[in-house]
């Protein structure tokens, strides 16, 4: 757990990776804020662009540059403000070249913090960074501070990031739902609203926030964890729309056949003769209306579900904002190779606090969904399931609205750190 | 133009028509408050569930059952309250029998106004009704209401439904443009954002506001009114992505082939050996990665975005309230076969007004997009379009929120009004 040694005066280094969260500039405005009132104890605050892209290439950004104002700005904004990566370290033995790089680019611009905003991948490298780079000679202080809309972080209670795609899943169902109803006498009789999670149905069964009472949408949910038997499916719809009148589905875009394949590759040419690639919310629609012949309605959100910032949870807004400020504390407090986490004290009222996990714990792990937390017919959530999920969407967290009526959201120009070494070709890319 | 004969007293009829907007119910709420204020002049307001179809069934609801806060609610909640319907009265020549029916059932019930809130098929119905009725000697004051996300009706400055699915189509292309801009450098290079608008490219327009300088998002947008030029648009990506890092284009699901077919009925089988059916979006998405290998995304928000009342236009929501209350008070002025419409006064700051027109200048007409609101090259918007767009954006009418941190939206049980007449079966669906 947590060292504790004092870390020599220097500046800090925050990057961000993998795909943006609504939230996850609340993060980083969190981070530049809680370094600005560490003043004396932290230097300069930097950031990366593009991930640890950034940081190869020596491609810094000065955070000292952009007035309070515009850090408040930025902390509302959805996307990665300083860009983001999908780009993962391998281990010493194969990236050597990389790391000592990476230390390179510590060592010439006297960076001594690494805060890495991301999953699982990112809590990774953190980890590895911090002991390669005391193996060189040079020790960073590794923080991961925790993000993604995949809720799949081991140790904390949940993921910032999580809380607002699952609000914009729930409030789009409920609103979709509604349309869907009032047409459903003479048109559309089955809505099909494909979500994200390729791996896990957290925001699947985020959806199923959108019903309280039975025979409330959605109807049935599609979860990766459960194998499609369109045979079964296809009663359960025929049932719903016999007893409701309609029947609104949420499918995860992870949706498995028996024999473990994703559906959304299991084949088609689209007009140009190409593999139908994504698109498991079209194909269930299809079948519905192939087998049983109700008219269909389909929908897709993909990113407009994880930038959806003008409907950020609260919950959600506030936890990114308090790992990134509590990441700065445990960086002047000495920690090193830990995440700030979530933990969960009570339910309702919904009670956290953040805490320090070793990054050690977290890299390489993956939550899973509790089984429990699937109804027993497979195509809803339980009691629990609801517990757990309702805090997270708590809460409304607007954006200020511009006079044009969009949210006023913030690019500000940065200002470029002078490069003081070579150039560098980034490799295994 | 309007007649003002004096109507009888009597019992006011709403009915709602064609696809819901995030607004319909800002009407309907707006139609029962007016026509309480006007108690003694109107007797009962009833509504008809799923449109003429409840008419014809005889299948009326009282509103007078319902509270002030419940009509309240309804006036914020997504979807048609009372139900909707696609179902389109032919000529007095071909369907006399529905025609006597409406008749019986409004004499049955008293019914001296009908207020029909749709488009233009609406329109052309509530004109029918009126001149129908009074040849068969119980003549009813029709008064239709606007509403149609599509933008089609003429003689309206714009059509209530249309401002808020404009501001979520312009808010979500800003918002999923920050995520692609924030990852485009290792990921996503091209989004692709599928939009409604069968036959005019009103929507599409809209998500232009997204943008104000030159290359911010949407680079490209993909109207019907243009045809689909392949080898022109792969050419406008490649630039756009070698000079801006990235390429976002909204499309129309109306975007036709140069010999006028619908490109989303093109082809294509799916996984289940479907004929693929609608999904532009997904199509132009893989074409641009099979033919310049650029990774993609894309969305289709489909019945998101027309249901999307948390994000709704302020403008919008005034304007289709306003038109349900000017109803009432046309139909209490004795006025007939007119409809509420939309004159805008001046640009910025909007004002507007509302005024009768005749409904036989609005059935069966379109309203198409001027070719002047068409950027030169096909793919954008020009300064006149932002004049008549921006507008209809502006302010936001947020929903209550509840505790669970879901929009607060009502769907309250209805008083079914006693069947005075022997049941009818419709023929013609």
């Amino acid at each position: 757990m947590p060292r504790s040694i004092r870390p020599a005066p220097g500046n800090l280094l925050y990057a961000q990776s993998g795909g943006p969260t609504a939230v996850i500039n609340a993060t980083a405005a969190a981070v530049i804020q809680a370094a600005r009132r560490a003043r004396g104890k932290i230097g300069k605050v930097y950031a990366a662009r593009n991930g640890i892209l950034g940081a190869l290439r020596e491609d810094l950004v000065d955070t000292g540059a952009l007035s309070d104002a515009e850090v408040r700005a930025i902390g509302h904004t959805p996307g990665a403000a300083f860009g983001s990566c999908r780009f993962k370290l391998k281990g010493i033995e194969d990236s050597r070249a990389q790391y000592e790089r990476l230390v390179a680019v510590f060592r010439a611009h006297d960076i001594r913090w690494f805060l890495y905003n991301g999953g699982n991948d990112s809590a990774d490298t953190s980890n590895k960074i911090s002991r390669i780079s005391a193996e060189l000679g040079f020790p960073i202080h590794c923080i991961g501070v925790p993000k993604t809309v995949d809720n799949d972080l081991v140790v904390t209670d949940t993921c910032p990031g999580f809380g607002s795609v699952a609000k914009f899943t729930a409030v789009s169902m409920r609103e979709a739902a509604l349309d869907v109803r009032s047409m459903a006498e003479s048109s559309t009789k089955v809505f099909v609203m494909e979500v994200m999670g390729r791996h896990a149905g957290w925001i699947a069964a985020a959806a199923g926030l959108a019903g309280r009472k039975p025979d409330e949408a959605p109807h049935l949910i599609l979860f990766p964890e459960i194998p499609f038997d369109e045979a079964r499916f296809l009663a359960a719809v025929k049932a719903t729309v016999e007893r409701v009148g309609w029947c609104a589905v949420a499918v995860s875009e992870g949706l498995k056949t028996a024999d473990g394949r994703f559906l959304a590759e299991a084949g088609g040419k689209d007009a140009f003769g190409h593999v139908q690639l994504g698109g498991v919310g079209p194909q269930i629609a299809q079948l519905v209306t192939a087998r049983l012949g109700y008219k269909n309605h389909w929908s897709v959100a993909d990113y407009l579900q994880r930038s959806a910032r003008h409907v950020a949870s609260k919950t959600d807004a506030e936890q990114a904002a308090a790992v990134g400020k509590a990441a700065v504390e445990y960086a002047v407090a000495g920690m090193n190779a830990v995440m700030p986490v979530i933990r969960r004290r009570a339910n309702a009222p919904y009670r956290w606090t953040i805490e320090p996990a070793a990054l050690a714990d977290i890299a390489n792990h993956e939550k899973k969904m509790p089984a429990d937390f699937i109804r027993e017919d497979g195509y809803g959530i339980t009691p629990a399931a609801r517990r757990y999920l309702a805090p997270l969407i708590q809460g409304e967290a607007f954006p200020p609205w511009g006079p044009d009526g969009l949210p006023a959201y913030a690019t500000p120009r940065f200002k470029a750190v002078r490069k003081r070494l070579p150039g560098y070709a980034i490799a295994d890319r």
